[in-house]
This record gives C-alpha cells, sequence and structure tokens, in this order.
C-alpha cells in the first residue's frame, strides 16, 4: 500500500505527523550542510545541542511549563519511569498509587520494592472502565506522592480532571501529553514515553518539579537520578539523539497546528462523532463509561470474538490498520493519537456505519 | 559541505555505512509496502518482529554467539549498565575491576553501591597509557565477575588479548565491538553502547550467559533485569525500534563486507599505516604506548595546545573533523569505528604529514 491508502490505529508506536517524517528524510544523509546524518553527530556538538534545546524550548512553550520545573529527555520508557519514580521521591516511605488499568498497576508493583504502596482507588472491579472521583480517592497522610496514569491505553479511559492530593502530583501522561491542556505548575512529576504522540520508540519525557530532586534512595542507579539528569542537562551519558531530532520535527508541527488548544480541538474533532455512532450503535458498544472515556484510545466490540476479527481483517484490507484490541480485554480499540488526521477518524467512522448496516442482523 | 566532503571523525555517535543510511532514507516514509514508517508500527507487530530477529539473527551470526548465551537490544546506554551489571550479578558481594581509562573507572565506582569493588588493576599511575598484561591482574578469590573495559575511548588503549579470570568474564566492549573476532564462549557478559559502531544513539546490546540470569539484588528495577529481559525476548516494554532498524541495515552492510574479518582487516588498513607515521613523526606524539593501542581511537597531539588547536580547525576546514581529543587528555584524537571508510584514514594521514611539514621548525 501506499501511504495515501493507510490510517494507522495503533496503539503505540503510532502515526506521526508527515510533515515531520518528510523533513527528516529530505535531511537524513546530510543535516543541515553538516556532511553528516543527525544520527552520526556527537550528542556534544554544538549541531545537536541545538537540536536538544530547541526540543526542550518547544516542549516548554506548548505546555507553559514554569521554570521551577526541569524538562528531561531520558530513554527507558515508562516502564524504567515505573521504578525511577519511588527511587527518587519515596524516601523508604509511602505513596498513594490510583489503579486504574494495566500500566499503573505494573507502576503499582514495581514501586513496592521500594517503600510501602497505598492503593488509593482501584477500578478493578468492574474491569477498568471507568475513572473514579475525586471523592472516590483515599489518601494515606504520610504518602510522598500521588501517581496516576492520565489515560489508560489498554482499557480506553482517561482522567477528565486533574486530581486534587495532599502530597505531589505524579502522572503518566503517555497516552494523551499535549493533547489537552495540563497545569504542570499543579504537578511534582509529569513523565510520557514518547513514541505515542511525540516521536518514535527510545525517547521518555520527565517534567519534575526541581524540589524533589535529590532525594534518592542509596540504591539508585546514577542513571536513573533526577537530580544528576537535571544537573548533566539530560547529558549525563549519550542521550536518543534521533529520537529527540524527531521530537523537535513533531513539535514544530503541533506548533504550526496552532499548539495545545489546537491539538484539544483535533482530539474532540476526531472522537466525539465515533462514541456518539458507538452509544447509538445496534451493533458496536463501547467498553468505557461516559465521563470516563478516552479521546486517544477507543475501546469497542461487536456481539462476537468472530465478529470483531472481521472487523479488523476488512478494515485493514481498507487501509486502516491496527484496530485489534489489546489482549487482556479483547475486541476492538481506535488510538487516535494527536497525529492522526481528521480524515483518519472519519474513515473509521464511515467503515464501522458500513460494517453495521452488514452485520446487524 | 556535502557528504563527499566530509569525513567524521567523531568518538560516538559516529559514522554509519552509508549503503544503511541511503536504505533508511528510501524506505523513511513507507516500509516494505505497509504506508507506515518503521518509526509507526506496533513492536509487538509481525512486521516489526521481523526486523528485531533479523539484527538478532545476523550479531548471532557476525559474532558466533553460542546458544548458551542470550543477545538483548536494550536502552539506557554504558551507564545504564554499569549499575546492571552489579544488580544481576554481584550478590552482595564482590567483584574485580580492571580500571584502565574513563568508563571503566566510572563502573567501578558505580558498581560500589552494590556491593563491594576490588581494584585488580589499575593504570592511572601512567594516566592510562597502557593496557596491563595478564600476569599484572591481582584476582580477589571471592569476586563474582571481572570487569574490563576493552577499547578505552579517552585514552586511545586496547586489550590486545583477552584476559583469563578466576570469575564471569565482563566486558564492555562499546568501541570496538565487530571489529575483531572475540570467542564470545570466554565471556559472562559482553555488552555495547551501539552508537559507535552499530546504530545510532539510543540502543545497548548486551550478550548474556543465560547461566548467570536470575541473581538480582532485590533493589533492582524489573527493566534492569536481565532475567526478565531473556523470558520477553527483550519486548518487556516498547524497545527502540528506529535503532534495532539501523542495526539490521548496518549490520547487513558489515555482513556484505565480508563479516568480521574484514572488519579486521579494514581496522589494520585504517590505523596502522597512521601509527607507522607518528612513531617517526618529527612533529606528532602518540599518546599510547605499543602493544596497547587502540585500533579504534588514535590518541595523539603536537608539541602545543595552540598548534592542536590549529590542526583541528585546519583539519576540519578540509572536510576532517572532530579530531580534537577528549576534554580529560586534550591533544587530538581520530576515531576509526567500522563504518570509517579507509579512504577517510589516509586523507587523515596525507593531511598530517602536510601539517607536519608545514609546521616542523
Amino acid at each position: 500500500m501506499t501511504r495515501d491508502q493507510v490510517y494507522n490505529f495503533a496503539a503505540g508506536p503510532s502515526v506521526l505527523p508527515e510533515s515531520a517524517l518528510k523533513t527528516a528524510q529530505a535531511e537524513l544523509l546530510n543535516f543541515r550542510g553538516s556532511g553528516m546524518s543527525v544520527m552520526e553527530i556527537s550528542h556534544r556538538s554544538a549541531l545537536f545541542q541545538e537540536v536538544f534545546d530547541s526540543a526542550q524550548a518547544k516542549l516548554r512553550r506548548l505546555m507553559n511549563v514554569p521554570d521551577t520545573h526541569e524538562i528531561l529527555l531520558l530513554q527507558g520508557g515508562a516502564t524504567t519511569q515505573f521504578a525511577a519514580i519511588p527511587m527518587n521521591l519515596i524516601e523508604g516511605g509511602c505513596a498513594d498509587y490510583a489503579v486504574t488499568g494495566n500500566f499503573s498497576a505494573k507502576a503499582a508493583e514495581e514501586a513496592e520494592k521500594y517503600g510501602s504502596v497505598h492503593i488509593a482507588c482501584s477500578t478493578a472491579d468492574t474491569g477498568h472502565d471507568r475513572i473514579p472521583t475525586q471523592a472516590e480517592l483515599r489518601f494515606s497522610p504520610e504518602a510522598k506522592y500521588f501517581y496516576y496514569c492520565a489515560n489508560n491505553t489498554v482499557y480506553g479511559t482517561e482522567w477528565q480532571y486533574t486530581p486534587s492530593a495532599p502530597s505531589a502530583l505524579v502522572s503518566d501522561m503517555s497516552s494523551d501529553i499535549l493533547s489537552r491542556e495540563v497545569d504542570v505548575s499543579k504537578f511534582g512529576l509529569i513523565y510520557a514515553g514518547a513514541q505515542k504522540n511525540m516521536s518514535p520508540a527510545g525517547l521518555t519525557v520527565v517534567i519534575v518539579d526541581k524540589a524533589l530532586a535529590g532525594r534518592e534512595l542509596p540504591c539508585t542507579p546514577k542513571i536513573l537520578s533526577y537530580k544528576t539528569m537535571i544537573e548533566t542537562g539530560s547529558l549525563l551519558n549519550t542521550p536518543p539523539c534521533w529520537c529527540i531530532y524527531m521530537l523537535d520535527l513533531t513539535l514544530d508541527w503541533v506548533e504550526k497546528q496552532g499548539g495545545v488548544k489546537a491539538m484539544d480541538e483535533l482530539r474532540h474533532a476526531r472522537a466525539d462523532r465515533i462514541y456518539d455512532f458507538l452509544d447509538g450503535s445496534r451493533l458496536f458498544t463501547a467498553r468505557a463509561l461516559p465521563g470516563s472515556r478516552s479521546y486517544m484510545n477507543i475501546t469497542f466490540r461487536t456481539p462476537s470474538a468472530e465478529l470483531d476479527a472481521e472487523f479488523v481483517k476488512e478494515a485493514a484490507s481498507r487501509g486502516l490498520v491496527n484496530l485489534k484490541g489489546h489482549k487482556v480485554t479483547g475486541g476492538l480499540r481506535a488510538s487516535l493519537y494527536n497525529a492522526m488526521p481528521v480524515e483518519g477518524a472519519q474513515a473509521l467512522l464511515d467503515f464501522m456505519k458500513e460494517f453495521e448496516a452488514k452485520h446487524h442482523g
């Protein structure tokens, strides 16, 4: 297939802005007249530092990150942060975790190695089909931080509000970063694996309140110390240069679209009609409850696993690819990250209507 | 400058095979007819697994890795392995470290967090200008492993032999992996940050004897557990897909050149004449002692820092770039990794001769 014929609904790694890919392609062998690829230049060179600074500055502008917070560009993915967060912040004490899905459960499990985990709430009893209200959250008075995952990729739920907590607010925003406005000053730490909304896999963005740095447990590897990474400008060792370059190009696209406000409008333009259709459908059912639904990952299903499989197969033949649900939930899932064009969501909706007309007995 | 006009002597990230870059460029927007970039496809897709398996299989063939050893493709760089190695192997006990340069010193320092470090030898007293002999190595009878850095990028020295040790042999081969034949079966663990000889920055190759897995300290993050990474085929979380793809393309080039045997011939073809010239030079001095010299990083200098700076500047104006020595040593450094063409080394040698003729009073 050609690129024009495909809409990629993968949960991550996932679609990137075409303009970013085209720029990367054009200058792949010779970056800015250096005679070298951006993949070949030293991370300590002025040329690379320019890329790094540009990406960092764009992120600061786009998310309105205050000076109290540092933006780190790291390796390791969310799974690394599952350990790094307690290693840096728990101080051998206790932390509150909201368990609303697959990745928050994993984060809580990993934190148990480094301190005492208090479950502030869990939605496991109803298959993680919703997000708890503020009133449902139960905080431990000794907690050093409260951890939640802003969007649950597997289950298709998303926090529609920023929770209040008596301790530092820590959030995994891998799935919905830059898709809507967030008041960063309220957070002790925000992090995101970049492979859903910002760059290819291999980069993790951590935005951390500098006042929280310097509390590492003695067993914390130097590479996982926020303090060290703040002090070295994320350059303790060689960073994932290509991903940082792609981040810069992607953020350029976000700015040109109109920034986070434009991304916020886009997420509505993509998802609202699909949810409306699902709620009135005679064939499909939305998995997540109204009020808790994700704009980034729509989880749904037909009445049978066989029909789900047929949907995935037929959609793919028309260039609507990667619509199979996560193995934990089964069913179907359409991931609509920032770089997914509205036309892609519309093409999916058109196909869903057609499939419904054909299969509703 | 154009690509034809530049030879890049950077110590890493550094030159990549042009054929690999050209393939990456050609298929950047549409990978193997998928209509997607390789940066956009799921790491759980059959299409990506093909890339992963291909890279891993090539590495196994090229290095003749026995079935007893697993090849892991990870994130985090050497600095992450400085912690991961003791966290997985030291078992709260002791380990022997050979300190022959910058990175082995850092590795030993990090290991002290997790156990007791015994310095098997140090060449610090002579500014790390040489590699110790086997007879100079002093092992601790309780050590769980012996760690050494095969090539010291900063100082320009390289182990010309594989040391014998009473415990598991662990080696950082970031700088000289694939440049010469190594009997992998002798090693408990080999690792390499891939950004010098194998791929862009953001990938770390770890080759580990499976019999050593499963001895992690309780504080070891899941992401740093060799056992977990062996069990998940390096896919506990999203791997650095683009780097793995570039690794596959680079290894393809290595195979087409004739494999590690051809790389071994190339390193001699690049470095031998330069060292010969340095030993007879009336202007330049080689830093490392004969018998300990690196084929990958040639460290040298003129009689003054001013003349060193002039050399760097004039070389750059002719497209011979990144010849400044590391800040720790000063002087000059030419890194000649696997993808550096012999013509690049020859161009450098020609310029050195010309510079000598001009400046030798």
